[in-house]
């Protein structure tokens, strides 16, 4: 095992190097990948089913994405792992020729498949888009994400609810630390390189224990996995804090899954999170919410529809360029498919500009500004709703 | 009334030239409109409620479109006339910043509205939106039109099944000359054009009536309305060919309005038609319907999912340069919103690289050796089905 793991880590073709900054734990970084470099922090667009809903790769690389993620568990549904590698591999398959992270698997089988039992080995579950039977394994999700070819893999992990009792918690640790264990071990695929990730729910000890284990192994990258599953924020935070004790100066980039909204990116760069992926930017664009210098914008509210403005002035996304808060308003009542489109646009836009912002604050040591301007315009609106 | 339609015609913004071809009736012509020129014979993309479904004006304009439709029956009921004329206008409200013509309205009370009532000062409907009480008269037609201030308006008609009795028919079409005249009366809006509407359904001595009667009239351009409803193929040609037999060399440009497909487009072109609009390029697009080279292909079919080609490898739009047809099968398999754009945006380029060909092969003299070809590609497909 140790000479796969040095095997691994010799021929990774992922790097990362970062430098501290004067703000708490906060890094600046460069990770490096066969398709490209990604500056951090940053924020991963989610291409849930080979495609970032309603938009093409040209507008991801207008609004300034990176590194965008793909799903393991719907990608090998549909259309198929073996098929996407016969069609030449996720990027091409997509037409998106920069960096991609694949997740697991873990997350969406334990959030979405139906009929599911883990064993010791895997997990069988039924599919949620037929209930047709299925199997993941360590090796298999390892299989999945060689075959779909993106630049970083994930470890198979075992996602529990955090609020379940300690053991339980704790059973699901000790086995995504031996399923991590298969995976480098399964992992064979040398232009990819592979993320392990630190469960262990809301629990002080656990999670200290699980970031020193995965720590231990030699993955490429870290993650932060089983937040932003219904915990408070003050819960967040304070995990990141013990993860965060924990790693030290561990030189790797560390990714935070499934996070976030706007005020979640400052809690958890504070506290030296690297990368982040979320749907809710282009989720709540297409329900009609709009991020903005002035907070969080209902489009469906009736006050747009006469506002010859933009969804926010300083924006530089055609959505601003081209359109009136008029105009989306209307798109959103008529139900008519631009509407979504232009609000994504314009979500993932400001969210990483956000995250620009959020890098140029880290250079210039005026971070702490920035967080209170953006809380100010959030909390604003908050109070509105 | 002489002097308003002099008026009318002396301060129009809307000309056309054209020049006869070796081929029947075909024309190849120019249309000069206040937002720029327009080639015809050439096709109108359908923007029925401010928006080409799925589509940006920048994605129209790579598609080769030059002049685009907007129904004033949608754009008055939601947003709102006098909405988009505060906010100002339909060019600046959508952001197409090309030639706009409007409909009047009539069709959409005759096909979509409830509770209909007709009289000879206008119609009384209910809306399909919301059931809310609405009247068209002539007047309101060009004042809703003047207020979205598109280039070309179109005269409120009445449209009826050309199944019906001739006796209703005829009345009908009466009253759309009454309508008529009252539209040059009413038309108010120096930099905007106004067509005429033949309507006598598919018999010929109506139909010959009603082209008399409308080309008497000082409108800017002739349009053929009451077409595409029903009727056969065959009728529709043998219609064309009344309504061609009787403008004779009427220099004005002449409109079929909803066609159509595209052996429609030679039928029409032959007999001296210059513009089509039609939902169905963009319709059939969402529902996985793609037009090419080798006919229609249904993207819902299970041979496309392992396809490594394009849609059609002749085609120059994004769709075909970036994505096989693989990529799309799985798009509508997973229902994702990108399919209905991609597909959209190749079905334009197509019908718009067709009417581009036409063009070409009226200037060469090829018409019929395409005609034919496009013919042999299209009932192929059709037997395949």
């Amino acid at each position: 095992m140790p000479a796969s793991f040095e095997t691994a880590q010799t021929a990774s073709p992922v790097s990362f190097s970062y430098r501290p900054t004067s703000t708490g734990r906060a890094r600046l970084g460069t990770l490096l990948t066969p398709h490209g470099s990604v500056e951090t922090p940053q924020f991963m667009p989610v291409g849930t089913q080979a495609t970032v809903k309603s938009l093409t790769p040209g507008d991801l690389r207008a609004a300034g994405a990176q590194l965008i993620l793909g799903n393991t568990y719907h990608l090998s549904l549909r259309p198929g792992a073996e098929r996407i590698a016969r069609l030449g591999g996720l990027h091409r398959f997509m037409a998106w020729d920069g960096p991609i992270l694949t997740d697991s698997g873990g997350f969406q089988v334990f959030s979405l498949a139906h009929l599911r039992r883990v064993d010791d080995d895997g997990v069988t579950f039924a599919s949620h888009l037929d209930g047709s039977p299925q199997r993941l394994t360590p090796e298999r999700s390892m299989q999945i994400q060689e075959l779909l070819g993106s630049d970083i893999a994930m470890a198979f992990d075992q996602l529990v609810d955090p609020a379940l009792p300690a053991p339980e918690v704790a059973a699901a640790m000790e086995r995504t630390h031996r399923w991590a264990e298969r995976c480098l071990i399964a992992h064979d695929r040398p232009d990819q390189g592979l993320f392990g990730i630190i469960q262990g729910g809301v629990d002080e000890a656990l999670r200290r224990r699980a970031s020193a284990e995965i720590a231990a192994l030699p993955f490429d990258g870290l993650a932060v996995g089983g937040l932003s599953v219904g915990e408070s924020k003050a819960e967040m935070a304070a995990t990141l804090d013990v993860v965060a004790d924990t790693l030290g100066d561990d030189p790797r980039v560390r990714y935070l899954m499934g996070v976030g909204s706007p005020l979640d990116f400052f809690t958890a760069v504070e506290r030296g999170i690297d990368l982040f992926d979320c749907v809710l930017p282009t989720r709540v664009a297409r329900n009609g919410q709009a991020w903005t210098r002035e907070g969080r914008l209902n489009l469906r509210n009736a006050r747009f529809l006469d506002d010859p403005t933009p969804l926010d002035a300083e924006c530089a996304c055609e959505t601003c360029r081209d359109y009136s808060r008029a105009y989306l308003a209307h798109l959103f009542r008529a139900q008519e498919l631009l509407a979504y489109r232009l609000a994504s646009v314009h979500n993932l836009t400001y969210t990483l500009d956000l995250m620009r912002r959020i890098r140029a604050a880290l250079t210039d040591g005026s971070f702490a500004a920035l967080r209170d301007l953006v809380a100010g315009q959030y909390q604003r609106t908050n109070r509105d709703r």
